[in-house]
Parts: structure tokens; sequence; C-alpha cells
């Protein structure tokens, strides 16, 4: 049908434009983005007036922060400088390490502003299901930041998910021969969460690791 | 208190870079995206290995589509060549034209594959409060390819909202003194539509505008 009215769709993807189709498909490669969202940045970015402004600014910030960010080589957070500012920080304490999985889970932390020791990204959990095993992370870089700081706190910040589980399983092990305090984030009913939208697995973990009162 | 322990905010954002803070504002300006998305993305973007290659895509495809990309200055469809394709085509009826209010609106139609005429981009809707007012819009454009392509009838499809209705009743008044079939899209149930969760303005319309069986 479409072809006997001689509607436009095929060889220039939906758009009867291939670069704008480049776009969307560019575009919706990326983390959370779908055809629709992608579509509609793609016709934002090739809009007029103010849009000229953004599109080149987002081409910059790209190209600037592909130049410019790097991780910390000894904690891995994202950085400018290596080593990182926390890590350089004498005002931190270097006793205190705090293990998260991503870099941008450090920013909760910072925001807050509550802790004073330093951190450690894996850039990862452990996952058999994804391939994700054990030489995969960095421990034995870990490791010898223990040994280097002389750490004795490490306090576990990871997703309370099944890889989180595994890996903080794994890391009780191999810390288990050392003089050492291993933490993990508290789980249970969040500060003013509603106790009737609680999902009954974090009910039941607040349930198990109630406290005296 | 977070001075007190050199917790690291401010001056770099909340990353520790200024460059990825760029991006993330960067994107978060873009439409649909917040600081959550837009956080994601950058971290995406600035992230090793594969990401290299979706960053330069990425900077690639905008300046792509931003040097390609343009409007057909018949219809104000997206297009490459001047007059579009659609415009172009021998085997679309210059004499209905179908008018929408962004270039985006004229996907499905040509997904569908069933209409024969042309269109008309809008590029917006009437709306006071917005401060869209009848001199924003194309109307002379519209009314000067009308008299051209002797457009026998115009098929108003506008969004069932009130700057969609605003503007059918303009372009009602507009076209009052010609020759000239003026229709509009149907509104009611969506076919497969589960009757128990369509809401009441829509369910009203349906019944408002119920065919004899």
């Amino acid at each position: 049908m479409a072809r006997d009215y001689g509607n436009e769709k095929g060889d220039g993807g939906e758009f009867q434009s291939p670069a704008l189709e480049r776009l969307v498909k560019s575009l919706s490669r990326l983390p959370g983005l779908g055809r629709k969202s992608a579509t509609r940045l793609a016709l934002h970015l090739v809009g007029p007036a103010e849009a000229a402004a953004a599109a080149e600014e987002l081409v910059s910030a790209v190209t600037e922060a592909r130049d410019q960010v790097t991780n910390c080589s000894s904690c891995g957070a994202i950085t400018e400088a290596d080593p990182c500012r926390i890590c350089c920080s004498e005002r931190r304490d270097p006793s205190q390490i705090c293990i998260v999985a991503s870099p941008i889970d450090i920013l909760p932390f910072e925001k807050a502003g509550f802790f004073r020791g330093r951190y450690f990204v894996l850039g990862g959990l452990l996952s058999p299901l994804d391939g994700v095993r054990a030489e995969d992370l960095p421990f034995d870089r870990l490791t010898c930041r223990l040994d280097a700081d002389g750490v004795t706190e490490v306090i576990m910040a990871l997703d309370a998910s099944v890889e989180g589980e595994t890996t903080a399983l794994y890391l009780q092990r191999l810390f288990s021969d050392r003089e050492l305090r291993l933490t993990r984030l508290a789980t249970g009913i969040p500060v003013g969460g509603a106790l009737a939208y609680i999902d009954e697995v974090t009910l039941q973990r607040a349930f198990q690791f109630r406290r005296s009162f």
C-alpha cells in the first residue's frame, strides 16, 4: 500500500534525512534512551536558533570531557587530576576505606558530607551470569592499598542485589585472615519511607536487623 | 560538616571534574533529560573502550545532522533535499493537505502508508498562554499553498489538546470563505483500547461522535 502512494520510508529511515536517522540511532544506542527519546533529542539538536548553540555545546562538551576526564589511579574516582583530591587530601582518614561499585556511588557520600575516609571503586560487581569474575575486578590493587595505607576499616557500600551480596561475600573471604573491621551499609526502611509501600524483601531485612529500642 | 572532612564539592560541581560537570549540564539541558539521566549518559560517554567510539559517533552525528538537515520550504518536513521527496513526488495528490503541528507528526502517517496527499507543518500550535500567536505561525504560507496547489481538502491532524482545538478553530475561521472541505481526525476509543482504562474525556467524545451501526 505504501508503494502505491509513494510514501517515503525505507532508504532514508523514517525521516527523509539519513543524517537525522544517523543521529537518532547514535543517541538511541546510549543507555536509557529509546527510539522515542532519541528522536525528541535529535529533533531538538537540529532545530532552529538556540538549538545550534545546544548542539555545539554538546559536541564541545563531549570532546572536552573525553580529553580531560580520567580515573584516579589510587581509588578509581572520576577526576581530572591524578591522584584525585580525596586521595590527596590530608584531612581524609586513609585508614578507613569505603568500597563502591561505580564512581557515581561516591557522589551521595560526598554530598552528605559525613564520611571522613577515602574510597575504592571496584568498577563493577561480581556476576557469574554476566561473566564478571574476580580476576576482572581490581582486588589486587585493593589489597595493596590496604597494606600501603594501614587500613583498619573497610566499609562495603554495595548495592543490595545478588551481585552486591556475592561481591561482599568474596571480600569477606579475601580479608578473612586480616586484622580488619569489615562492615557494610545497613539494610532497612529508608528515612521518611512509608511502611505501606515498602517492598517485602526490604521489610523482611528491616525486621531481621531490628535494633533494641 | 563537609568542610571538616574536606569533602569535595562546590568548585568542581559534584564530580571532581569540571569537564564532566559541563557535559552533564550540557546533556541535562536537552528535553526529557534530568540530572540523573544526564549523569548516566555522561559517565557512559567518558567511559572506557567502546565508549570512545560512542562519543566520537555522537559528536560526528550531531555535526553532520546540523549540516545536512533542513526543512522543506514547501511543507516544512525534515529533509536533506529541498523541496522534500513527498512534495516532489508526482504520486502524491497535491489537492489534499494534511496539517500537522511538528515534522515528527508526519512519521506515523508515512509509516501507516494510507495517506496519498501532502503535508503542511505549522511548527507549533496557537497558545495564548505560551505567547504563540497567529503571526508566529506560517498561516500566510499555508494560504499561498492552498491557492497554488488548488487544494480541495485540508485535514487537520492536530493534538486533541486546548492548543490543538484553538488552532483548529482559527483555521476554520481563516478558511470560512473558501470552497474547501475542512476535516479533522476522529476522536474516540483507540483500536484495541480497553474500554475500562479509557479516560473520561475520550469516552465522552467517543459517545458524542458515536456512529450508526
